[in-house]
This record gives C-alpha cells, sequence and structure tokens, in this order.
C-alpha cells in the first residue's frame, strides 16, 4: 500500500486540535517513518459556532459522524469526544465497518472496553488507547507485550496526577487537604468540580482498564473498590512521616492465592525509602509484576492536553502502520478472548489482609487506650507500634492516637472500628489508611 | 502460516539454558499466543563434555554452528555465546540468509549494532536485541515505538546494576568501595573480574546501544566519554548527602545545542529528592525525554540470567508473530538509515558544561583556600558553597575542602585542577564529579 491513510476525527476540542498541530507539525517524518503520508480526510465537531482550525481545510470540516462513519475511504476512526455515548456508539459502528480505532477515552472502555477489544478481534482491526491510561507513559503497549511471554500477577501505581500533586503538596508544604486541591486547581492540574480526580474514579476507570487487559477479566463498572483522598489530613501525613512513610494515591490490582482479584484504589502508606514514594508531583507511575520477571516501572506525566494527543497521534502511526504492512490485530489481547479468565472472580469486599495505619481523635482520660486495644485485639488485630500526639491541656481537647497494626482482614477492621466508635470519649471517626507492600525482588536467578 | 516457528539457539551457556526452560515451561501458553508452536529445532553448543540439558532432545544437539546456519527450516537464529567473534560473524550470515535474529550479545551490538541492522533492513528480516540493554525493562521497544512519532533529545539512566548496587551500599552502610565490592561479589552482583562493570566499560556498550537507536548516529566504540565508580569515596557519598545529593553511576546521551552529541557515562551528584535518587540497589533506570513528550522513566531489575532470558523469549515471541502476521521489519530502525543524522558528530571532550562537585585534600595551612579559588577563579569557575571538613590537630594531616560551583565548562576545570594539584600544600589528587541535572518539566501545555 503506497496511498496515504487517512483518518477521520471525531471531536474537536483542545486534544482534537493538539493531534491536529502533531501531525502538521510532524508531517515529514511522519511519512517517512511510516512510508506513506496521514491525511486527515475528514474533522468533525459538534459546535458549529467554534471557530474552525486554521489546520483544516474548511471543507473537510463536517458536523455530522456519518461523513466519517459511512466514509469507506477512512481507515482509521480517532474518537476524542469523550463520554460514554454517543462515543461509545461512533467507536462500535467505526469496528463493524472495519475500520481500525484509535481513542483516549477511559470512561468508555472502563465501561465497555472487553466489549470492543473483542469486536475488533472479530473484524480483525486495531483499537488502540494508549492515552487512556497514564499518557505520558507507553503503559498499555507495555503490558500487551509482556502478555505475550509473561503473566501479571500484580500491577499497581499512580494513576491519578491530580491526587499524586495534592498529597505531595501537602507533605512538603504541611498543607491541608483543601489548600493544597486549590492550589492544584490555580495550576490547571484539578477541575473546577474535582470529584472525579480526588474520589478515586478516574484512578478506577484506569485501573479497570489495565486489570481487564492484564487478567483478561471482564470487570463490572463496581469491581474496583474506591476510596478518595479527602480523608487524608495534613496530621496523617506528617505521622506516616514519623513512621517512615509516605501517603500516596494508590491503584492495586492483584491476584490472590485463592485465584480472586483484588481491585483496589485508595491512599495509602508506602515506605519513604522506595521509588513509589519519591514519585511525586502530577508524576504518573505502574509497576508491572511479571510471574517470571521482576518488577518493571513505569512513570512520567500523565496529565493534560498533549501528552493525550501525543499519545493518540503514536496510536495512529503505530495502527497505520499495521495497515501499510497488512499486520492489523497484530498484537492480539489474547487473555480478553479466554473463555476461562472471563467469569474472574473478584474479591469479596473485607477480604483484603495488610497492616493498618490507625488514626484515633480520644478525650485523654484513664482506660481509653485499653478500651480500643481491647476491641482490637477481640477482633484479631494487633497492634505493632503506638504513638500519643501531644497531651491535652484541657480535659476536654481531643489528642490523637496514632497505631501501626501487623497484618489484619479488612473485615475484622472495619467491624473493630464501628465498635471503637462507640466506646465514649472517641469523639471522631477512625482514620484507616493501607499500609501497601510495595518493591518486592526479582524472581529467583535461575539455577 | 500454521507451521511452528522454528529456532536455532547458538549457546548452551546459564542464558541458553533459561531460555529452553521458559520456552518448555510456557509451550502451551506461548503457542496460544503466538497461534502456532515455537520449536527448538536446534541447540548448538562447543563444550562436548558439558552433561546435556533435559530440555533438549539429544539428536537435536550439535556442535557445528553450520547446522543452525545453513538450515533454511530455521526461522530465528537466537544468539547467547557472547562476544565479537565468532558471535558477529554468525549473527551476519544468519541475516545474510535471511532468518531473523535474537540476541542479548551487547558487546557485539555497541561496536557493530548499526551495519548488522543495516543489513536486517536490507533483507527484511528482524533483529531483535532487547536483551542487552536492561533485560527485566523494555527499554529498546520503548524506545523505537517512541521514535516513531516523537525525537529523542536526551535519555539517561542507570544502567549497570553492580555500580548501582555498590554506591547503594557505600550510602547506605556507610561501606568504603573496596567492602561494598566484596559484598557485590559474595551476592553475585559483580564478577570476579569486575573490571567492565565498575570501570564503566559495560554501561558506555548499553549507552552506545541506545544513543545509536535513539539519535541514528553511528557511533565510534570509544566515543563514550567513561569513568568508573572507583574514584567515589565514603567520605563523597556523605558530603554529597550533606548538600542535598546522592552519587549514582550514571549514562547520559544527549543532543547539544550546537547538534552535536555528548555521550557520557561517570558516577554523578543527582538530587537526593529525585525519583533517579531513589532508583537503588541492583535496580536499573532509563529515562527518555521526547521533543514533544515529557520524560518516560522505566526501572526494573536488569542484570542476571533470568531476566536475560525472560527478554530474549519476548523478542522470540515477538519476532514470531511477525513472521506469523507476515510483518517482518514491522518496526524500521528509520533514524539508524537517515544519512544525515548517521556522520552525526560527537562533541569534543571538554566542551560539557555544568556544575561539580570538587574535593580538595590539602594541609590545613593559612592561605591554601585562597589560591586554591584564585586558580579556579582564572579559569572561569566560580564557587557556589563551599565547606571544610573538621580541622586537622596535627599540622602534617590532610583536611578535605569540598566545593559546589555554578556551571563551569569541563575543559576549564580540568586545566584548572591540573594546576591546583601542583600547589603546595594540596596532596591528594583532586575528586571531581559533576552535577547531572535530572527529572525536568514536561513540555508545555497546549494552548
Amino acid at each position: 500500500m503506497t496511498r496515504a491513510i487517512r483518518i477521520g476525527l471525531l471531536g474537536r476540542g483542545v486534544v482534537g486540535e493538539g493531534i491536529l498541530r502533531l501531525l502538521a507539525d510532524h508531517e515529514a517524518s511522519i511519512a517517512r517513518r511510516l512510508g506513506c503520508p496521514i491525511e486527515v480526510r475528514r474533522v468533525v465537531g459538534r459546535d458549529r459556532s467554534k471557530a474552525p482550525s486554521p489546520r483544516v481545510d474548511p471543507a473537510r470540516l463536517s458536523f455530522d459522524p456519518e461523513d466519517v462513519l459511512a466514509d469507506e475511504a477512512i481507515d482509521i476512526v480517532v474518537e476524542v469526544i469523550g463520554g460514554l455515548e454517543p462515543a461509545g456508539d461512533y467507536v462500535r459502528r467505526a469496528l463493524e465497518a472495519g475500520k481500525s480505532v484509535v481513542t483516549a477515552n477511559k470512561a468508555l472502555l472502563a465501561e465497555r472496553g472487553h466489549e470492543l477489544i473483542e469486536l475488533s478481534e472479530e473484524r480483525g482491526v486495531d483499537l488502540y488507547f494508549e492515552a487512556a491510561v497514564a499518557g505520558g507513559i507507553p503503559v498499555i503497549r507495555v503490558l500487551r507485550e509482556a502478555l505475550a511471554s509473561d503473566t501479571v500477577t500484580r500491577l499497581y501505581g499512580i494513576v491519578n496526577g491530580t491526587s499524586n500533586y495534592i498529597l505531595s503538596r501537602m507533605r512538603e508544604e504541611g498543607l491541608d487537604f483543601d489548600e493544597a486541591l486549590r492550589q492544584a486547581q490555580a495550576k490547571g492540574y484539578a477541575e473546577a468540580d474535582p470529584t472525579l480526580d480526588v474520589g478515586g474514579g478516574d484512578a478506577a476507570h484506569k485501573l479497570t482498564i489495565l486489570a481487564t487487559l492484564a487478567f483478561g477479566a471482564k470487570l463490572a463498572p463496581d469491581a474496583v473498590a474506591t476510596e478518595g483522598i479527602a480523608q487524608v489530613g495534613a496530621i496523617d501525613i506528617a505521622m506516616a512521616e514519623r513512621f517512615g512513610y509516605v501517603i500516596k494515591p494508590l491503584a492495586v490490582a492483584e491476584e490472590r492465592r485463592d485465584g480472586a482479584l483484588s481491585l483496589r484504589v485508595h491512599p495509602a502508606l508506602v515506605e519513604a525509602g522506595s521509588v513509589l514514594a519519591s514519585v511525586s508531583g502530577a508524576l504518573n507511575v505502574v509497576v508491572l509484576h511479571g510471574a517470571m520477571n521482576g518488577p518493571c516501572m513505569l512513570s512520567g506525566y500523565g496529565a493534560g492536553a498533549l501528552p493525550t494527543a501525543m499519545s493518540v497521534v503514536s496510536d495512529i502511526v503505530d495502527v497505520g502502520r499495521n495497515l501499510v504492512m497488512g499486520a492489523s490485530g497484530r498484537v492480539p489481547q489474547r487473555a480478553w478472548r479466554s473463555e476461562h479468565l472471563e467469569a474472574r472472580r473478584v474479591a469479596a469486599s473485607g477480604q483484603h489482609e495488610c497492616r493498618w495505619y490507625l488514626r484515633f481523635s480520644v478525650l485523654d482520660r484513664p482506660g481509653i487506650l485499653a478500651r480500643i486495644s481491647g476491641v482490637l485485639g477481640a477482633f484479631d488485630v494487633s497492634i505493632e507500634q503506638m504513638v500519643q500526639q501531644g497531651r491535652a491541656r484541657d480535659s476536654d481537647a481531643a489528642v490523637q492516637i496514632v497505631m501501626l497494626t501487623h497484618e489484619a482482614r479488612e473485615a475484622n477492621l472495619t467491624a473493630a472500628l464501628r465498635e471503637i466508635e462507640l466506646l465514649s470519649g472517641v469523639v471522631e471517626p477512625v482514620r484507616a489508611l493501607r499500609i501497601e507492600r510495595v518493591e518486592d525482588q526479582p524472581a529467583d536467578e535461575l539455577g
């Protein structure tokens, strides 16, 4: 094939504009690398009042998605509209029409990725979505390639730059959550409505996509146990530091010994000396553990329109190369189709076992510590370290007791905390944070 | 193609044995993913007295490389002999015969990579060598893919696990170099003759391979300015820490503003809070900076027979998939063939500008500091910070003066130090270490 690779772009927002700019700026080098040019045959927008981009021939601008979906000359549909519908319908129809698709739509892939990948495999076309998870890091590509020769048993990381930025600012400057959030908004790292970021929903979407690929699991959108970072106080960050830990907004997917998957998004304590602890600011990181290979860590910037556009353009070039070589569907996501994996069980909530950081706000009265310890003991939660923050001058003021526990089952801990919160003298809900094990050793050497 | 992918394995050492084990253990899952089985058609060894592997049908064992090179049924030659010859001859002949090649041979690729890749492109076959650089990290793959849509302007990292392990032990335990080296040897991280690792030669090989790919440059084997880590003393690590730095064994390849390449392997100070500083023990890390994309960091274990064998098996599966799809040579290293890049100039030694850490052993006598500062000033090296380590009780004992400089040109610094070492009262060669800038911000946001 020596003719151009023809793309239809759905979406005229900042990412769409970035894609057009990158394709125009790098036209010659992309054509040289690909062996043929990329032609933007059609750009479809919704808002007729929006000024046309200087990079698009007005004759190519359209407001009807059919102009892309029904155009047989278009090889690749690039979807950067976002949201479930109508974007999902467009992607499905493009695949059904035998076109390859590149998309940055993480909500769509978290919700319907399994079905859409299956469709792409049936039709022998490519569905690429590197930009949907950590735009600046080629994690989807590395994960797909890793799956060709290894089995991923655990993956974890920081996949929401906004949350990482906020917790990093809190740690570095001693800010409280609200002030750090305001700074993140001022810097453009957080939206006016930050719920999806700080509540963990965005990270849960990304984790669902990674886990679907890594474990071949067909996951319900609510399969991820999700906690946001708003519960983390400045005092928790300071106390964690005192024990040698840093609080990070983690996403974790792992295969438990019983074969069930554990999928979690939550703030957690990680060792201060670890690489993960040092990934701060708006940086993202994903660590993949193979059954054979040691940990492989990828880090970079995940957020922002430019990394997203870059990532989409990389996918376009990659899909284009498959078209040139007649090798579409070259890297099948076999795990997606493996029937015994599809029904993969997600661990029931409360099954997870780990060490815990607990902070109790209590009135400084005799016997309170004994009563708390007693309840924890009754639920098989054993205390490893304890520290009381100061003493109250005024007997009605609360003091903070922080404990690190040994490994304890989440269901037991939850039941214990429910009981503890009913004790007289315990004046606020208990703050409980997981202590996450990171950076395992590589697999044993051979021989 | 539905028949098996047939491989011929050259080399029966620990890596070769590991490859056979992995191929056998994962036979079913590889065949499922590839769509056809991988058949080990021939294993060629040198040592007839070595016990045959239980994983090889004795009828398939040979001691004549011709049994692989002349066998038209073999699709992929896997070379894990190592060394320049005869391995290089075998690889060349395999490519000439139209076979794809997977190799872990970094010395060969550093020396003749440009020529061999060119040959593979001419013949339309694949030459894969992920295992040659940081086996546990898919850096070659990510770099090749990145080059499809971006231009790499700078890459750096830690690519020798032995050196990183030694410097990490020195820092964590306050050991001196010799003791840390002994521990690395006891742990199996360092060879009995550690020269290639601690002298920087191994890292220079890997940097040559990465830079050849990233910049499309045809590099002479001595293009990398190489310094080992033996010059780093326990006191340097402690003093660096005092100024907020960690000493790491770096490899750096960057495009200078004048278009020349700067290629360096040396220990250097990096900021203590950086991700790079936290990559310790035997971990490797490579950071890629694209012209458009922000930094992308990859980290994992690089050393050891298992990661190497894993990496070779991944390459075999990848090349096999290209064969199945008829897409060999799918990811061409265009940069390799780009004529204007081939003659890429390597910056003359002494051109590099950076901040410096300097340690002077001097007799504690009046005027010595003034004389040192005077010489530095005369050569345009300006001092940013200075600290003297204690005072000598005995006027004949040396004290240590440590300085951090502002940016200074290497040639100027070298000339200044030569003069300073002639001053009376300066009793040892000056220790000079570069302070390396790491973790730049990502490219500007769009719009």
